[in-house]
C-alpha cells in the first residue's frame, strides 16, 4: 500500500508510531516459549512457531491504537527458513488486521538483483501461470550505498506499485558519523544521500504531496533531523533509536512537518519487553505491551502538538 | 570455515574463481521446472524446488574443479520462505561436497540486530539447550554504510568463528561512482571504506597472513582496483563483474598480488546459462555449465600468471 494510506493510518489513530516486531527469544514470555517447545521441539521451528505466536498476540493487543509494524528481518533470518516462514505468517496476518507493514531489511544491490528483492518484498512473481508475492509488505528500508543502479529499480516498483521504500539516510546508532557525516564535496554524506533521495524520489510522488520514497533518519541525532527535513520536504521519514537507544519526544520533532504530520517514530523493545518490568512472568504481556504503546502515542503526539 | 581454507581451495584446483548461484527461472532447463511443478505445482514451493535441483545438478557437474560457490540471497527471498528452505538446502549440499560458501546478502544493520545477521549466515543459535546453525555459510557479504557499529559484530563473529566477510568497497555497477568516487575529505569515498577495512581487519587476522575481513572490488574498474589493493594489501577480495558485465580477464589483473592469490572471480550468469548457447534446449546444461567453468578457469589463471 502505498504511502498515502500509511498517513491516512496515521491521522486516524492519532499516532504517529510504528511497532518494531523484532522478537530475540529472549523477549517472549516463557509460557509461549513452552508451548511452542512442547509442540515442535528445540528447534528453530519450536522458535519460530514461538515468535509468530509472541507476534500475533502483541497485533491482537495494539491494532486498534497503532497504524503499523516493522519487523526487522535479521530476527527472522536468525530462526533460518522456518523464521522466514513467521515473517511471512507475520506479514499477512499484521496486514489482515489493517496494519501498515513496513520490513526492515535495509536491502541493496544492483540491476536485476535489486530487482528480486523488490519482488521479494513490494511486488509479485510470475511463476508459470500464476502471479504471486512472496512477502506480501508495504513498505522496505533500502540502503544506497551502491547509487542509482541499486535504488531505481525499487523506485520503479514504488511508481508501479504503489509501495514504499525507506533510504537510509541518517542512522541512529552512535558510530553513524563515521561514514554518513564526513565531507562528501563539501557536505556531509548523509546530506549527498538526501540528495540523491529527493531526486529519485520526484518519479514515484502521490497525490497527497509526499513520495513513495522516505528516509530513515534517526531519533538519537535532532540537527541532523532538521538539515534533513529541509532537503527532503516530501519525504516521509521512519525514525528508529526512540527509547531503548536513548532519543527523547523532543529529540524527534524536527523530523515531522509543522504539521505534525511526514514522519512515523518507530519503537521495539521498550513495546516487545514492557512485560518484563511488572513483575508478572509475561502472563500480561498484552497489557503491558498496550499501555506502553498508548503511552508512546500520547508522548510523540504530545511533543508534535497534537495533543495538549 | 577461514579465509585461510578458501586460499586452500583455490591453491589446490589453481582456480580463484567462484560459481554464483543466482538462478532466475529463466535461468533453469525446462525439463527441471516442468518435474517440479508436476511434483509441487505452480507455486513457490515448486519453483525452489526447481532451483534446487537445478543448484544440486550445476555443483554436482563443476565441484571438482571449482572452489567455491556464491548464491545471492535476492534470488532465494524472491520465492519467499520455500526459497530461503532452497538457499538452506543448496548450503549445506554445497559443504558437503567440499565447497566454499559465500552468501551475497550485503547486510547492514547496527548492534544487536548485525549480530542477529552474523549468527545467522556465520554463526549459531541457541534454542533451548541445543545451538543450532541456521543458514551454515562460510562468507557473507556486508555494507559498511553504517560504520563501526555494524561491522564490529560481524568482526567479532569472523575472529571467534573463523568464517570470512566481504566489505563493499567499490562496486561492479555503471553508477557506483555515484556516491563511491567522490571525494570524502580529499579521497574517494571507497578508499575511506578501504582504510576502515583495513583497521577492522586487524582484529581478525588468521596465520595465512591475509584477514577473515574481505572487500568487494568490481572487476569493472581496474584503476580502482590497484588503488583499493594498495591500502588492503592482507584483504581477500571478492571481485564480480567479470563477463556478464562486461568485464575481462585482463580487468581483474589488479585486484590479484603478485603471486596470484588474494582475490577470487565471480561468474554468474556465464555459468548457469552456458547451455543457451548450445541449442540443446538445456538438456546438456551440466556439461556446459562444466566448460564455462573451466574456460573461464584457464582465462584467469592466464591473465595472473598462472598458466602459460
Amino acid at each position: 500500500m502505498s504511502i498515502a494510506v500509511l498517513r491516512q493510518k496515521i491521522l486516524e489513530k492519532e499516532n504517529p508510531t510504528v511497532a518494531g516486531l523484532d522478537a530475540r527469544l529472549e523477549y517472549i514470555p516463557e509460557h509461549i516459549v513452552k508451548e511452542s517447545y512442547g509442540a515442535f521441539g528445540q528447534t528453530l521451528e519450536g522458535a519460530a512457531d514461538a515468535m509468530l505466536r509472541f507476534n500475533k498476540g502483541l497485533i491482537d493487543c495494539f491494532r486498534d491504537i497503532v497504524p503499523a509494524v516493522k519487523p526487522q528481518l535479521a530476527y527472522y533470518e536468525r530462526l533460518g527458513w522456518p523464521g522466514m516462514r513467521a515473517f511471512y505468517e507475520t506479514v499477512r496476518y499484521a496486514r489482515g488486521k489493517g496494519l501498515y507493514v513496513i520490513a526492515d531489511g535495509k536491502r541493496n544491490d544492483i540491476g536485476s538483483t535489486a530487482e528480486a528483492y523488490a519482488d521479494a518484498y513490494l511486488g509479485a512473481v510470475r511463476v508459470g501461470e500464476t502471479e504471486l508475492s512472496p512477502f506480501p509488505c508495504d513498505g522496505l528500508t533500502i540502503n544506497a550505498y551502491l547509487g542509482e543502479d541499486g535504488v531505481g529499480p525499487f523506485v520503479r516498483m514504488l511508481r508501479d506499485n504503489k509501495k514504499s521504500a525507506f533510504v537510509l539516510v541518517k542512522t541512529s546508532n552512535p558510530s553513524s558519523g563515521e561514514f554518513q557525516n564526513r565531507l562528501l564535496e563539501g557536505k556531509p554524506l548523509y546530506e549527498r544521500v538526501a540528495e540523491k533521495v529527493a531526486a529519485w524520489g520526484e518519479e514515484c510522488m502521490t497525490d497527497c504531496g509526499f513520495s513513495e520514497l522516505g528516509a530513515v533518519v534517526g531519533a538519537t541525532y535532532p540537527e541532523e533531523q532538521k538539515a534533513v527535513r529541509a532537503l527532503l520536504p516530501k519525504a516521509w521519514f521512519l525514525v528508529p533509536g526512540y527509547g531503548a537507544q536513548g532519543a527523547t519526544a523532543k529529540d524527534i520533532r524536527n523530523a515531522f512537518l509543522p504539521d505534525g504530520t511526514g514522519a512515523i517514530v518507530n519503537s521495539s523493545r521498550g513495546i516487545l519487553c514492557a512485560w518484563k518490568k511488572t513483575g508478572k512472568d509475561g502472563a500480561d504481556y498484552q497489557e503491558a505491551a498496550r499501555a506502553e504503546c498508548l503511552r508512546m502515542r500520547d508522548d510523540i503526539a504530545s511533543a508534535i502538538g497534537w495533543r495538549a
